[in-house]
């Protein structure tokens, strides 16, 4: 079942390291199957050398095991949790990838300071709040997902236009309209991090750029208006 | 039709990636003939390993599409710009590398602070002032252009003796006397840009260099008493 | 004797150059055998490309050569002390790793700052105190194995839960139990201190994580109620 | 003539970009026939991929071409004012590797921070002072040989113990036995102005180790207690 999505997913998983944003198992890709309300996403511990098409796993929204031999990557209640919420992605990817980390371990926004980060992101990329005792004690990765749907929902952000986020203390998530959309994604975000990073220390936070220029290069990527490619 | 100009401005594109200067197709490179007033040009949004010398794209000097099945890269508009004011250059480069983006997107001049620097850029290399609403609303790319070359005028900059700038919030765009060293260009940005901003973190702005080494080092390289090579 | 052993640590060891943790010989992996009390280790200032199982070395808890035709690594004193003294232990490993030296140099203990940390550390990674004259002028090698033991005892430390130190102004020590495992636990110092290190330079020391948040990560893969793989 | 000392110059010419030390050109390796007292160096303006053993240049301590088809490197004057001066040592290299860089650049010693530096580099590794406008607009090349002795013999420094320097606003020079040893000391600079740049960020100037360490790892690679390889 969902061979195509499987291959996607698979796919895109495969972009992790090829992109240089996990070691090890340090990352995670799934995507969604909207009338069906699956997830397959790759599986719990495994190489990246070792993982196939056929090894991705398929939950249903309540996490509970449809097809597969192995267990679900470990963060699977979290994208479960964003597909809920954000309704219009269609994939979601968790690395470790140091530059957004650091950011992340910071507990610091990452400010939208140029035109990279315009083109993808309209506006600072949020960090969550520290999540609660309570949160992190129960059903811990369900509840990174709902901090991240919380943020979204108390900062006012669109999930579609700040298509990412990173998770306080731990590390970023980004989503897009497909598996491929949303590693994408992490690549500028990682991208945007280490750029960011070294301009807040040549003049601190007022690195944040002008508003227009955020709206141009965000508008003329997406949109009824979009008309760029490079 | 130009096809030696096609095959220049083909190789100078793939150098970008070989000199990781670019991810994704976040990078381009252009060339002109000068005498038939035609710029070749990276397609817009094609990936490096689908470029061929054939796919590459000529318009003229309004921005006119004369030979490729492709559209140009959006950033066209710029590239022509800076033709036709920086009359002795015959390639340009944008990329978004992420050191010299660091600085653009900081807003801080890249001092001249070292023989590396001083022997491809005969000064600092100057960061453009923030567009204007209407510039960014209307003629973005053109403006883009328009800005670099008042930069050039209002600081009494020779482009042929600083071939590259920081457009403000954006990234580097470099210059040359062929698309080849255009790109030269770029990965010489890159690299100062990297080195300069560790010097700054250990003495701040301090790291300007002695304004005899600057001439020296440009001058042995560069005009009619140069004898320097590596 | 000893093949299988041997085997397994003429992998760690090749396992350090493929994860960039040292140039030229800087680094070197050992195991044990528990039953035997002998350790089997990189022969010293043998290049990596020229190691193979078969010039492994053995020597007992001694220090005492019982087999190969090289010399041990000279920081083979170190490594028994730690054999010695952490019962559980079934490899270690040391290198010049830069972003761990730089804490080392700095003398700057590595803060738990997020969940990558916490997923294979319990807390802070120690520095130990400087030596003194008398131990670097006498058994350096093994003093350097002493003041490790010393700082886990006085400040505390499970080693099993710390897997790793840094050696104040030379280097990280780490371990694990076996030699793949203690390479695994260098490979997330590295990374952890790179990302601890930027974090640390956006917000201070005060980049430290919350302790449910530490006892939740490093819980859910250690212990018996351990359920986690990504 | 002098083929062995070619076929070392060539190799450790080679081993520059092999260990990221070059971009383009800007590196140059040369070595010495004490006997004959000629220097053989790489051609000037040669890309690394067609240099070969035959093209490799020898000139005499006047820097008199005495065989080849191509011109010496433009640093060639400087290389032979380290033979003539610096009288055992057998190799020199010149390269523009960023971190070393940063430091010449920024005008700042390169403290003995820790073990990685105490084992190859007995003390800080002294950045040279300005050049006078004579120096530099009268025999440049020649005299920034001559401001490197002068550096060494004011602050008495012993060049086998410090094999290397930082040229202000420059670069590294660094020397050794042979061509070969020069190469690997330019490694080791690299590696430690990339740490210790860091832990400057972490801790400020006052990362300097202590004597008595610095003694010890120096002391246990060189002269003749020497008994240490990893």
């Amino acid at each position: 079942m969902l061979e195509k999505l499987k291959q996607d997913v698979y796919e895109a998983n495969m972009a992790l390291p090829k992109h240089g944003l996990v070691v090890f198992t340090w990352g995670n890709v799934s995507g969604v199957d909207r009338e069906k309300e699956l997830v397959v996403i790759k599986p719990s511990g495994v190489d990246y050398d070792e993982l196939s098409p056929e090894n991705m796993v398929v939950v249903d929204f309540d996490g509970n095991l449809v097809e597969g031999d192995l267990k679900p990557s470990s963060d699977t209640a979290t994208h479960i949790e964003l597909y809920k919420n954000f309704k219009d992605i269609g994939g979601v990817v968790h690395t470790h990838s140091p530059w957004a980390v650091s950011f992340a371990q910071a507990g610091v926004d990452l400010p939208a300071a140029g035109t990279t980060h315009a083109d993808y992101f309209y506006g600072d990329i949020p960090v969550t709040r520290a999540m609660k005792q309570a949160e992190i004690e129960t059903e811990y990765e369900k509840e990174t997902g709902s901090v991240i749907v919380e943020t979204f929902k108390e900062r006012n952000i669109e999930p579609n236009q700040i298509p990412g986020v990173l998770v306080n203390d731990h590390g970023p998530f980004t989503w897009g309209t497909d598996p491929a959309n949303a590693v994408y994604n992490s690549v500028v975000l990682e991208q945007v991090a280490q750029m960011t990073y070294h301009g807040m220390q040549l003049k601190g936070e007022s690195v944040r750029m002008d508003q227009t220029l955020l709206d141009k290069h965000y508008l003329r990527k997406h949109g009824e208006n979009a008309y760029y490619g490079q």
